[in-house]
């Protein structure tokens, strides 16, 4: 039989090896095969301002710890292109995060990006922690559908800006490894 | 060496190649390596059917929205082949969701369907969002374990059933695209 | 064109090839590509030991169930190599589970283990079923990032010790068949 491979494992080329470089076992960081940067604005309710606010305590802080602890957030936030709250939502981030972290701060984020817009149509969905004191953090992209089927990744956050407890905004650099469709 | 891909290559074959057809970068519609449509009920405990009820509110829908926001719950709840929430539960599905859209329905996803059946014994992990009101929603399996070890694909949800805020029925179209044993 | 396989179909020959031997369709059991065993210790606040408490319920058992059910529990637990809880913490486990089967024990896992040894810096992100009555339980990795950048597998639950409500130990077999870096 000739050569059957390249087809067959056509769709890792695509995924893998744009940038790849690979010798003895070692390789060069990849490059994504997409890279999407997007800001995600969360507004939390702080008792009197239903309007505004794009999420919501669900479950209140532990009193064994100083750092929110066991509270639970349910969000509904805009993702815009740049950091203006008021900018066009080009997707919207629903899930939550509960902070998870007796001794510090850090939060476990579980979401979904949904696109719906001329350039994106589909989900990214997002695991991982967010350790907010260090400077960047990772997450990881396990799945998508739509014009991200099958996708994964990591996003990188950044803090963007942070005021008081109930505003802060992050810097979400989603970054794709494996696409089905390029 | 003689020609050392095609072993190595070969559970990318099984899972990737079956009906795919690559040219020039752009690939058909890839056909899932295995697929199984299931139905789910959810019966939420409403105050008084403890002895019917599959799923239990933890928190709260929160005053700040008309749309459960911020509502979760936790279920476990039969599967079965057909819509009949009487017929035998092939699967579990065990886990939750939280109602996540401030201005809307939709709900999160995450869970997982136990299988202990004749055909099937593992499980597969899904998380993703439900916006129920569109006919048809994607979310993601993004890990199995036992006869779905490491696997990946899509759900498609379809509500089959809605009655009140305590019985829906989802079809849920499981589409698995990568397998390492089919 | 001269053999552009090798080099872009390298990193799964890295990821799966190891041990795998395949024959007409039938597979040999994969070796993981990165194995590491870890204890992990739980030890749940029981009203009065916020000192010692590793993780708190932030929501209360349904009554609708003996088992639990609608517990939900954040936890930012000390990862070990051996199964003592005084052992140096090699990682940390931060997430959380719920309590999520009507008629029988059995939660649900989602967390991250963070890396900031000399042996690894990273994070896995996992999230399945665990009904611990079962000599043994297999959740997904789903994702990983720095060191286990894209990495997923299989996390082996088994019980290591159980003291009432308050403490209990997993032993968590960590074995990831798919690794970007080796």
């Amino acid at each position: 039989m000739n050569n059957p491979i390249p087809k067959s494992c056509f769709i890792f080329l695509s995924l893998l090896a744009l940038s790849l470089s690979v010798t003895h076992g070692r390789s060069t960081r990849l490059e994504p095969c997409k890279r999407i940067v997007l800001y995600y604005h969360d507004i939390l309710f702080n008792g009197t301002d239903a309007a505004n606010a794009t999420s919501v305590n669900i479950t209140s802080p532990s009193a064994i710890s100083k750092f929110e602890f066991g509270m639970m957030v349910v969000f509904d936030d805009p993702m815009t292109e740049d950091g203006r709250l008021l900018s066009p939502a080009v997707a919207r981030a629903q899930g939550f995060y509960v902070y998870d972290k007796k001794d510090g701060y850090s939060a476990w984020f579980a979401y979904t990006l949904l696109f719906n817009s001329t350039d994106y149509k589909g989900t990214l969905n997002v695991i991982g922690s967010d350790p907010f004191p260090q400077e960047t953090r990772d997450l990881s992209v396990v799945g998508g559908t739509g014009d991200f089927f099958m996708a994964r990744g990591i996003v990188t956050f950044q803090t963007d800006d942070a005021q008081g407890d109930f505003y802060f905004r992050l810097k979400m650099d989603i970054k794709l490894y494996e696409c089905y469709k390029i």
